[in-house]
């Protein structure tokens, strides 16, 4: 069994971004971030976004109103960023405070700075194939920890467990395109599937997308499986100071030792989405020079 | 067994149609339909959806654009029926003649007037389950057969054969979506699928979109299936006088009998297109007179 090191690839993609910034003369790529409010979480991943970029070699601009910001006026911040051609991409950091539409908000941005991922253009450039789009983070980020674990899915059985918007949708779409790197046959199973255990017994790569601590277990799973646990969940647990410890949606210890490969929480999707924002906004650099 | 009988659901839904239409107080729904050339199988087409929409009571209004007609000035006529308030759905038949970019000519239909479903965003907002969006007449046919069949998803294990942009994707982001007559767990195989049977067999929902003829064995069903056959194949017939016949993806002899429901070719998902072409524009002027 091989844990597949999210903080390595990450690393990885990094350094690779970092090499192909250092070759851009003139203006760096430029990401947005939009913060609003003081919520302890978001300081901390825009801080690590900010520290990412600055890694790269990218310029990133921090936009910090107010919690008591309208939604019209941060719809106007976004038009001020959508027409800044100075800015390549950007990124509202979620969550917003309650009174303001957050779909409405994400989808206010441009889709050709939308590095994020959300834009329904985004989306259906996805369904379609169209790799001018832009793909969410967090599948973006299992389709290159698969890569480059040396997985490869051409006839493949993947299992999706889970069809949000943002992860299990976008990797099903991914992983079914006719791109020599996907091609896999793909299952979506959810919350009202029925016979779960026998249809994730059949995945050979099965991506737990659920949002429920530790949900998958060994009966669930065939052995030699690749699992993608996608899961970040809260569970209490007295040892530890803060009170809790983080889980995936899968239960590590039994489901490991049948696996050829997993991905452990933390250390692993989790690391990848900063690095694939990076990954999109340079892309969205590239993208604009070309049309420029 | 039960036949689906698409002749019938379609004659229910342009009812439908009639009636509602007949409530519409002064301009009535217009779809504007574009055929480019003399192509004999596109006159057909395009007189049978001239014919429905007066049967509904909607307008049609015919545009023949020579076969010369270069692709700038194709983009022209667009954009004024784009621009044109008493035009609510516009229908490009396809094929085009060669020279001319089908996909550019086709996204060049304003998202709101695509009563075809093929413009980016409608296939975005399809994987976001917005419902102000346009679905692709096939699949969502497809639903409606299901639907009007009595034929409950929910929970069900849906097995999509086929991964083309205009039925199979669509199809499955459909089945898949939150909504009660949706909530099925899917399966989306194509060519490159490894042992296919294995998977069929699994299927409470069969729809075969594969474009090969009788591709669809008895081996390969589940007694009891549900099967929508999309294909629309020929095959030699020495007894026709055509020299040939129509036949779906699925060999209808042999995997009827394991049915408890199917639909013919032709007679099946066929007849459902025009409908819901008609549908689609009978919304489109819905949504702008809301927003007018």
């Amino acid at each position: 069994m091989e844990i597949i090191d999210g903080n390595q690839v990450a690393a990885t993609i990094i350094a690779e971004l970092k090499a192909e910034v250092a070759t851009f003369s003139g203006r760096k790529p430029c990401i947005a971030l939009v913060r609003v409010g003081d919520d302890p979480a978001s300081i901390s991943y825009v801080k690590k976004k900010q520290a990412t970029a600055a890694e790269i070699g990218m310029e990133s601009r921090l936009f910090l109103p107010p919690v008591t910001i309208t939604q019209a006026e941060l719809c106007t911040l976004i038009d001020q960023l959508n027409a800044d051609d100075t800015v390549d991409g950007i990124l509202v950091q979620s969550p917003l405070p309650k009174g303001i539409e957050e779909v409405a908000v994400f989808r206010r941005i441009a889709a050709h700075k939308d590095v994020d991922g959300f834009h329904t253009l985004n989306l259906g450039k996805l369904a379609q194939e169209d790799e001018t789009g832009f793909v969410a983070c967090t599948p973006a980020g299992i389709m290159e920890l698969l890569a480059r674990a040396n997985v490869t899915l051409a006839g493949k059985h993947v299992v999706v467990l889970g069809r949000s918007l943002i992860v299990g949708k976008p990797a099903a779409l991914l992983a079914v395109q006719r791109k020599v790197w996907a091609n896999a046959t793909v299952t979506i199973c959810h919350s009202q599937t029925a016979n779960l255990p026998a249809l994730t017994r059949q995945a050979d790569v099965l991506i737990a997308a659920i949002g429920k601590a530790e949900f998958v277990t060994a009966d669930m799973v065939k052995p030699g499986v690749v699992v993608i646990d996608v899961g970040v969940n809260r569970v209490p647990d007295a040892s530890r100071k803060t009170g809790y410890r983080l889980t995936g949606d899968v239960h590590f210890p039994t489901v490991s030792p049948l696996c050829s490969k997993i991905t452990p929480v933390p250390g692993g999707v989790g690391p990848m989405t900063v690095a694939m924002l990076m990954k999109n906004t340079v892309k969205a650099y590239r993208q604009s020079r070309a049309a420029a």
